[in-house]
C-alpha cells in the first residue's frame, strides 16, 4: 500500500486537482464506530473506565453538560440570525452536543444518549428538507442552517461523528431517511450548490471538504470522499472572481482536501493566514485526517506533503505566547489559546498519530481535558504513567509559501522575552499590510502590540459579530503595526492584488548563540523604489537584568519620502528625555490609511541623540531608546478617532517621523527593566540601563551599533547588509580599529 | 490594676490630652526583648524551630533576604533624594532589613544578625550627629534622613524594634552612645523639633508617636513614652494652621497616641481617611500597641476605646474586595491590598491580643507569612493545627467620626457583587468631594471605578513618588466621582475647611434580607439649599441571572440647577438604545473644577424613557439602565485632558447632564450579566433582563420604581423617603393599589 499511496501523491502534484486519479478504497469496512472512535478503540477505552483521571474527568464533564442538554430538551429553531443570535447559537450548540452525545453512547453503551442523536437529527431532518436558503444575504455563500455555508459545513463535520457513533443504533430505514433528505443534500448544497465556497483553497473550503470528506467516510460514499479530497470534478470557476473579503474565489483552480494541505502550510507547518486561522483550520484538517486513517489508512494521510499536518501542530504550538495565547498576526482576535478545542484536538492527534511526542502530553495536562477517542484516550493513558515532559518553546523560524520560499516568521525567545517578527506573504485575504512589522512579549504580556483585528467575534451587538469596517479601515493598514509607513500610505496601497504577489525575503535567521539571536529580513516591494532591510536582534548581557531588543531598520529609497515609525507600547507614560506639548483639543493625525484613526495626543523636535520613553504597565518598567536627530519629530498617538460606535481600543503609540528623507537607518532598543509592587510600595530598577546608542558605520555593506551601559561598558554590533552565508568571512576597519569575524554578525565587548 | 487603667482612660477624656495623669511604670522589667518578643515567647519559638510550617518558611525566606543584605554590605548614603530615589530607597531598606536581623539573631542565636545590627546603628549614629536637615524642602516637615518627618518615624518604629533585640548583646558603652547620639535626638527631632508634625491627630502623627513611644519603651525613658501617648507637654500650636496638603494642624488641639486612635475611628473601627491610609496607620497603632501591651499591660491598651484597634482590622478587612484589595475611597493607591506587611501585623496582633478569631487565620494562610514575634507565632501554629476558618466577608454598615456620628461608609454584598456607598466625614486632608458616591464590584473586578488617587507611590518619575497636582485638579474633584454634581461645581466649593465642617446622614441600613439589600444616606450641604437622598439596593431576584443594583437619587432644590451624573463604567462599549455623534476631534468638557481634564467622546439626547448603556469589560457583559427623559443629555466622556505628563488613566464614562431643574430623580439599574470566552467565542446572555424602569410614584414620602424584567413580570420597590424606624408601617395607593408594609421599604412582585 505504501507505493501505490506515494504513487497517488506523485499523481497529485503532477496533475493538479482537477484531473482524478482513480483508486479503490482500501478499507471496505462496514464496522462502526470507525471515524474517530474505532470498534477496537472503544473496547479499550470501555475496558479502562474509572482508571484514567484525565480521560474520566473529561467524560464526566461532557456527560454532565449532555445531561443536562438531554433535560432541556431538543430545539431546532427556524434558522434567523447572524453569529451571536439565538437560532445560531442553539444550533451550534447543538452540533457539539450531537458529537458529545454519540461517543458518549459508544463509551457508556447508554441508550438515552443514542435516542438523544436519533431524535435531533431525525428532527433536522424533517426541518431540512424543506429549508430554503438562511434568510440573511450578507455572506457570498449562504447556508440553510446558518447564514454562511461555513458554518453549515462546521455543523456537518460534527454530526457526521454523531452519525457513526449511532449509525448501527438506527434502523436501515432510519439510515436511509437521514441519508437521503439530510445528509447528501446537505453535503451538496455545501459543495455543488456553492462551489464559490468549497472549490477553493481558504479555510472556508476546507471545512466544506471536511464535512463531505467525513460524512462520505461515514456513509461509504465514494463519490463524496473523491469530491472531499480532490474538489467537485469537472468544474470550472471564474478564475477573476472574488470573495467578500476581497479574496479571489479560486485563481489557479485548484480545490478540495489535499490541494488545502498543499497550498496554504509551507513546509515548516506555518499556515499562511496566521495563527488565528491555523488554530480554526486545525480542526477539520485534523479530524478529516484521523477519520481517513482510521478507514483510509493506504491513503497515508497523515504523510502528506512530508508529514506536515503534525508539522503545523508544533509550529502553532510555538505560535503562542507563555500563556498560550497565538500571537494576532493578521486577522486575529487575541486570546485565543491553545485552550480551544480545536487544539485540544490537534494535540491529541498530533500525539497519537505523530511520533508520541512527551512535550504534547504536558499541553494536554494544561488542558487538562482530552477528546473522548481513540487519539484522547492514548493521550490521557500516557500522562497517567507520568510521560509528560515539558513543551519547549525555542526560538523558531517558520517560512512561509507552500514551498516555503514566501517569507517567514521569526520568533526569538530569551527567557521571558518573546519577539515575533514577520516578513510573511500576503496571508490570504486574512492578510494585514506590514511587512517587517514586529510585536514583543514578556511573559505572556504585551510589550509592543500587535493590534489584532477588529471584530468581536460572535458578539451580535458589534455587527453580527462579524468583521467591522474598522478592520479594513483601520487594523489591516500599515499605521497600525509596528512598521515603517512611507508617506502615509500603506503597504501595496494596501491592495491585495499587489500584496498577494509579493512577498519579504529573510536575509538571516540565528538563534544558536543564545545570547545574541537575529532574524533579519528585506522587503522590496511593498514601496516600488524603496527597500526596507530590517534586522532585529535579541541580546541578553551580563550588564542588563534582562534581555533586551536592539532594532536596525536600513531604509534605501529613489527619491525622498515621510517615514512614520510607531511603537504601539502598552501602559501609562513615566518619562522621557525630551519635551513635548499636548494640545488643547485632540484632532485626527491624518485622512485615511488608517491615520484618520488617531489622535495627536502629544508632539516633540527630538533634540537629543537619543530619545527615550519609559512608561509601566501590569507592573514592570520598559523603556524605548531611539537614535534621533535634530529634524526628527515624536508624536504620542492614541487610536479612536472616527470611530463612531467604540469599536476601537484607547491605545497608544509613540509615532517616530522622519521628513524629505530618502536613505536613512532606524534604531531603537527596547528594555524590560525592575518592577513596581503596589502592595510593598517599592519601585525596583525603574531606570533605563542604557547610557547611549550610537551609528558607528553605516554603509551599503555593513550598519554597526554600539550600545554603551550606564556603567560605560559598550557593547558593538555589526550586521551584514549583503547576502552572504553563515561561513562568510569580514574585516571592517571602523575608527581606526579592525574588526574580523565569520558569518553574518560581529558582537563583541569594545570598551 | 484593671481599676487603675480604667481610671486612666476616663480621666483621659475628661482632661484631654493636654493633661497629664501621673502615673508609674507597671512592668518596670529590664529584660530585653519585650516590646514585640519576649523572652518568654522567644524561648518557645526556639523549641518550636522547625515544626509550624509558616512560621518556619516565613524564618527562611526572612533569613535569604537578610543573608543578601549582610553579604551586599551596609550602605548608609547621604540623604539626597524625594521617595523612590537611591538614597530614600536604601534608608528604607536598611530600617526593614535592621528589624529582620534584629528577629533572626533573637530566633537563631547566631551573632552575625546582631553584629549587622550593631554595625548599621552606629554607622547612623555616626552621620546622625552631625547630619543636617534633608536637602529636598517640600515638605512641611523636614526629616533628616528623609524628606519627611513621616519617614523618619517609619525608620524609628522599625529601628526601636532591631534595638529591642540586640539590647543584651550591645555593652554599655555602646548603648549609651546610640540612645544620646541617635535615637533620643532622633526622636526629639520627629517630635519637639516638628511639633506642626507631631502635635496633632493624623496618621503622620500616629508614625510619630510609635515611633517615639517604642524607642521610649525599649530605652525605658518615661518623659517619652509620656511624650508617645499624650504629646509633647506643654505645647501651644497655632489651631489655623495648615498643612501642605490643605488640612489644619491642629485644630483642637488634641495630639498624642491616645487620641490618634481616639479621634479618626469611629466606634465601628472605621478610620476617617480611608482604608488605604487605615492600612499604612495600622502598623504604628499594632505594633506600638503590641510593645505597650508587653511592657505596660496596665494599660490595657487594646481595651481602649472599647477595643476599637482589634475592631479596626475587622473593618479594614471587610474594606477590602475579593481579592484583598482595598476600596480606594479617597486618597488610596489601587492594588493595595491584605497581602501588605501592615496587614501581615494587623492579623496577627489582632488575633493573638483579640479573642483569637479562626477566621483570622484563613487571611493569614493567604498572606502565607506571619510576624517572627510571639503573635505570629500563635499564629501559624494555630493554622498548623487546623483551626483555620473562611473569612466571611458579609453586608457591613461602617459609621464614620469618632463617636460613630458622623455618617459612614455601607457596603451591600450579594453573592459576587459587592457595592461600596460613601456618605463619610470628608476623611481628613486625603479626602475626596464625593458625598453619596458608590463603585461597584464583581468579584474582585471593577465595574463602576472609584478613580482612587492621582499619585505613583514612590515611583520617582512621576513628581518624586509624591502626591501630582491632578490630584487635587482632577481625583478629589465631585466629577471624578459617581454622584451627582451640581453647575458644574464640586462638593463644598472643593474648599477643606467647609466640607470638613459637614458629614452625610445615614437615612436607613437594611441587610437582614439577603434578596433586597438597602442602604440610603442623605447629604444637604454639599450644595447649600440643595437636598440629596440616595437609595442604593442590591436585588436578588430569580429573574435575573445575577443580583442586580438599583440606584435612586432624589434631588431636591430652592432653585434651578444643572444635574451632572458620571457613570465610570470600565471596559469597551457594546452597544446603546439611544443614538449619539461622536465628534471629529474631541475637546473638554469645561475648563475647571475637574471638567477640564474630561474630553466629550460622544453626546445624545436621551429620546426614550429608558436609556441604555451595554459594555463588556475582562469578559463579562454589564448594562446600565436610566430613566431619563427628552430634555435630558448623554454624554460618553474619557479623562485625559489637559494632562501635559500623561498622569492620568484615560478612562470612559457615560454622563447623565439634566439642566434647568429643581426637584428631581435620577433611577438607574446596573446589571452585571454572561460572559464572553475568546477561546471558545461563546457569548453567553450578553443582553440586559431588563424590558422596563419605570417611576410608579415619587413623592415627599415615597419613591416606588417598577422594575419589568423581559419575562414581563413586575417587581415594585418601594422606599419611604422620611425618617422613620424599622418598625414603621406604611400604606400607600399607587394607581388604586393599596400597598402595606412595615419598615423602610417595600419590595414586591406585582405583576
Amino acid at each position: 500500500m505504501l507505493n501505490f499511496s506515494k504513487l497517488l501523491i506523485v499523481s497529485f502534484l503532477i496533475f493538479s486537482c482537477t484531473k482524478q486519479v482513480s483508486q479503490t478504497v482500501s478499507n471496505d469496512n462496514s464496522e462502526h464506530p470507525k471515524l474517530i472512535l474505532t470498534k477496537k478503540g472503544v473496547e479499550n477505552i470501555r475496558k479502562n473506565l474509572g482508571k484514567i483521571p484525565i480521560f474520566d474527568n473529561t467524560l464526566q464533564a461532557v456527560k454532565d453538560e449532555i445531561d443536562a442538554e438531554i433535560a432541556l430538551g431538543i430545539k431546532t429553531p427556524i434558522p434567523l440570525d447572524y453569529s451571536g443570535g439565538y437560532s445560531h447559537t442553539r444550533h451550534k450548540k447543538n452540533f457539539l452536543a450531537l458529537q458529545k452525545a454519540g461517543l458518549l453512547y459508544q463509551i457508556l453503551e447508554d441508550e438515552k444518549y443514542a435516542k438523544y442523536v436519533k431524535d435531533m437529527l431525525l428532527q433536522y431532518e424533517e426541518m431540512y428538507k424543506t429549508l430554503p436558503l438562511h434568510p440573511k444575504t450578507r455572506s457570498y455563500a449562504r447556508g440553510k442552517l446558518f447564514w454562511q455555508c461555513l458554518n453549515d459545513s462546521n455543523w456537518l463535520v460534527y454530526v457526521s461523528q454523531a452519525y457513526d457513533c449511532v449509525y448501527n443504533y438506527l434502523s436501515k430505514e432510519e439510515r436511509n431517511k437521514l441519508e437521503t433528505n439530510l445528509f447528501k443534500p446537505f453535503a451538496d448544497h455545501i459543495s455543488i450548490d456553492s462551489p464559490q465556497f468549497y472549490q477553493r483553497v481558504h479555510n472556508h473550503s476546507t471545512w466544506g471538504n471536511a464535512a463531505v470528506g467525513m460524512i462520505g467516510l461515514v456513509m461509504n460514499d465514494e463519490e463524496l470522499i473523491e469530491r472531499a479530497l480532490y474538489g467537485i470534478k469537472g468544474l470550472n470557476l471564474d478564475k477573476t472572481a472574488k470573495d467578500d473579503d476581497g479574496g479571489y474565489l479560486n485563481k489557479d483552480g485548484k480545490a478540495g482536501f489535499l490541494a488545502n494541505i498543499e497550498e496554504p502550510f509551507s513546509p515548516d507547518g506555518y499556515y499562511t493566514e496566521g495563527p488565528y486561522y491555523q488554530r480554526y483550520a486545525m480542526y477539520p484538517f485534523l479530524i478529516f485526517a484521523e477519520g481517513l486513517q482510521n478507514v483510509r489508512p493506504d491513503l497515508k494521510i497523515f504523510d502528506y506533503k512530508e508529514g506536515v499536518l503534525l508539522k503545523s501542530v508544533n509550529a502553532l504550538l510555538n505560535l503562542s505566547d507563555a500563556d498560550g495565547e497565538f500571537f494576532p498576526l493578521n486577522d486575529g482576535q487575541k486570546g485565543m489559546s491553545y485552550y480551544s478545542r480545536e487544539l485540544v484536538t490537534a494535540v491529541n492527534i498530533a500525539y497519537k498519530y505523530g511520533n508520541q511526542d512527551t512535550g504534547l502530553l504536558s499541553i494536554a495536562e494544561k488542558q487538562n481535558e482530552v477528546l473522548l477517542d481513540d487519539s484522547g484516550f492514548s493521550v490521557a493513558l500516557a500522562i497517567k504513567n507520568g510521560e509528560a515532559k515539558p513543551f519547549q518553546k525555542k526560538s523558531i523560524n517558520l517560512s512561509d509559501g507552500s514551498e516555503g520560499k514566501q517569507g517567514g516568521v521569526g520568533i526569538l525567545r530569551s527567557e521571558y522575552l518573546e519577539l515575533v517578527f514577520k516578513y510573511a506573504a500576503q496571508g490570504s485575504s486574512h492578510g494585514h499590510y506590514d511587512k517587517l512589522s514586529f510585536s514583543l512579549y514578556e511573559n505572556g504580556q504585551e510589550i509592543i502590540q500587535d493590534y489584532g483585528l477588529a471584530r468581536f467575534v460572535n458578539i451580535e451587538q458589534k455587527g453580527g459579530g462579524n468583521y467591522l469596517k474598522e478592520n479594513k479601515t483601520w487594523a489591516k493598514q500599515t499605521i497600525a503595526h509596528n512598521t515603517v509607513t512611507q508617506n502615509e500610505t500603506s503597504h501595496f496601497d494596501a491592495k491585495y492584488d499587489i500584496g498577494s504577489q509579493h512577498h519579504s525575503e529573510l536575509h538571516y535567521f540565528s538563534s544558536e548563540n543564545e545570547n545574541v539571536q537575529v532574524v533579519s529580513a528585506k522587503e522590496t516591494n511593498a514601496y516600488p523604489g524603496t527597500e526596507l532591510l530590517r534586522t532585529m536582534v535579541v541580546i541578553k548581557d551580563k550588564d542588563f537584568e534582562k534581555p533586551y531588543l536592539l532594532d536596525i531598520m536600513k531604509i534605501n529609497s529613489s527619491k525622498e519620502n515621510q517615514y512614520d515609525f510607531p511603537y504601539y507600547f502598552l501602559g501609562q507614560v513615566l518619562n522621557t528625555n525630551f519635551d513635548y506639548k499636548t494640545p488643547e483639543n485632540l484632532q485626527p493625525l491624518g485622512s485615511k490609511n488608517g491615520y484618520q484613526h488617531l489622535y495627536l495626543e502629544g508632539s516633540a523636535n527630538a533634540s537629543s541623540e537619543n530619545s527615550k520613553l519609559s512608561w509601566i504597565n501590569h507592573q514592570k518598567f520598559y523603556t524605548l531608546t531611539s537614535i534621533t536627530n535634530n529634524n526628527d519629530e515624536l508624536l504620542f498617538t492614541r487610536i479612536g478617532a472616527n470611530d463612531p460606535e467604540f469599536n476601537l481600543r484607547r491605545e497608544a503609540a509613540l509615532l517616530l517621523r522622519r521628513k524629505n528623507t530618502k536613505n536613512t537607518l532606524f534604531v531603537s532598543t527596547i528594555e524590560t527593566h525592575g518592577s513596581y509592587s503596589p502592595v510593598s510600595e517599592f519601585a525596583v530598577n525603574s531606570n533605563s540601563s542604557i547610557k547611549e546608542l550610537k551609528v558607528v558605520l553605516d554603509s551599503e555593506e555593513y550598519t554597526a551599533i554600539a550600545v554603551t551601559n550606564i556603567n560605560d561598558t559598550t557593547k558593538l554590533f555589526i550586521t551584514s547588509n549583503k547576502k552572504d552565508t553563515k561561513e562568510a568571512k569580514h574585516t571592517i576597519k571602523i575608527n581606526g580599529k579592525n574588526y574580523d569575524w565569520n558569518g553574518s554578525y560581529y558582537y563583541e565587548l569594545i570598551k
